[in-house]
């Protein structure tokens, strides 16, 4: 039935959090959402999108065929939720966590020594 | 100097992407940032993240000692981060992307079949 | 047809890195097997073994049901058929490298300080 | 002290599993080597391996400096040591696995149908 989990419109982070929770508590799925688990399904999620790109070029990458584009949208929304849930589990707030985290890159990378460098990932 | 990234309260989503687009732009990496190689690079921090529980039981993992649960928060906002680039690069909004895809889900799940058992996981 | 993949006992490493650039040669799919794209497909097949074991338990997982057992094997043989290919591809010898890696992390980890602690995967 | 691992010529797949067997019975590591922690640690190894090739071409890819070479040969050392690992535990025989495989993908991929095509990989 499933009839908790409706929407006439996007929801936020914050919806789709408690969502997630309704979704798990009505299959009793909590037994299995340990931090563990969900950091495994977070990574076979993320390496199922990338399966869509591993024999593209990167220029195709870019301009994806409708059918394909629809199936990306999916796995991307897949690992957003299973983050969202993730994070949940473990009490981190995500955006806070993501705020802070673009300004610690900002500082690792300044701009005058990354700039149009790959270098900068792997050597600084 | 990165001066343009900066907040003194949470960003929200849409916040983020333009921040992580200035960030990309000032250090002329959008050279890189081919919807192929952020794949690659959002599957890689997802490993990174994994790597935190590879050795924990699933109880440990859900009580992390604060050295660890900091590390893991980092990760995790690598993780949002790379998804909020990729989605951008690819037009898809990710809120509504995420709310399509429960609510799939949740009709893909009964509660009924699902309940209590990972076999639907696998088997359904 | 493919008559040239055939063999009636276990091939060898060597007879394997043969075979397989005798199935990618007759399919002209050498094209598509850059290192980079190799690396990717082994992550994806790594991701595809791992996800038969993301909601069991850890005992659980050392003794598989005979269907999951089967579907298991055939994934690490992918995993190991792509690092054969991608050895080739980068001209290194699959079997000096383990050697010697197994000796390095031999003096990394020395028993006296690794015993019985899941500590030294991440701090030592 | 770790005596017991040492090879003056590359040890066979079969010395390799023996020698695993006693780097972690030495270390009493058996108790962390379930099949699930397994191929956690192999699926992290694999994106360890991957994340040399993130931003990189597929053509430099082909060519990696000699710094880059040596690290990336130890991650693909890495990959088989965790795969021979988690198909011991299995009772998994490697290349009986891969021998079989790869004749399923001859099948599985016509060369006729095959040639030339990456279509194959995602829509056959």
């Amino acid at each position: 039935m499933s009839i908790s989990i409706s929407a006439d419109r996007p929801m936020s982070l914050e919806e789709l959090r408690g969502a997630l929770q309704r979704f798990a508590s009505e299959r009793e799925w909590d037994q299995f959402h340990s931090p563990k688990n969900l950091a495994i399904a977070l990574s076979v999620e993320a390496a199922e999108l990338l399966e869509h790109f591993q024999w593209t070029t990167e220029a195709e990458s870019a301009v994806l065929p409708p059918n394909q584009q629809a199936k990306v949208r999916e796995e991307i929304a897949d690992v957003l939720l299973y983050l969202i849930r993730l994070a949940d589990k473990l009490n981190i707030d995500l955006l806070p966590a993501a705020t802070e985290k673009i300004q610690v890159n900002a500082a690792k990378y300044p701009v005058v020594k990354a700039r149009g460098s790959s270098k900068k990932y792997t050597e600084l």
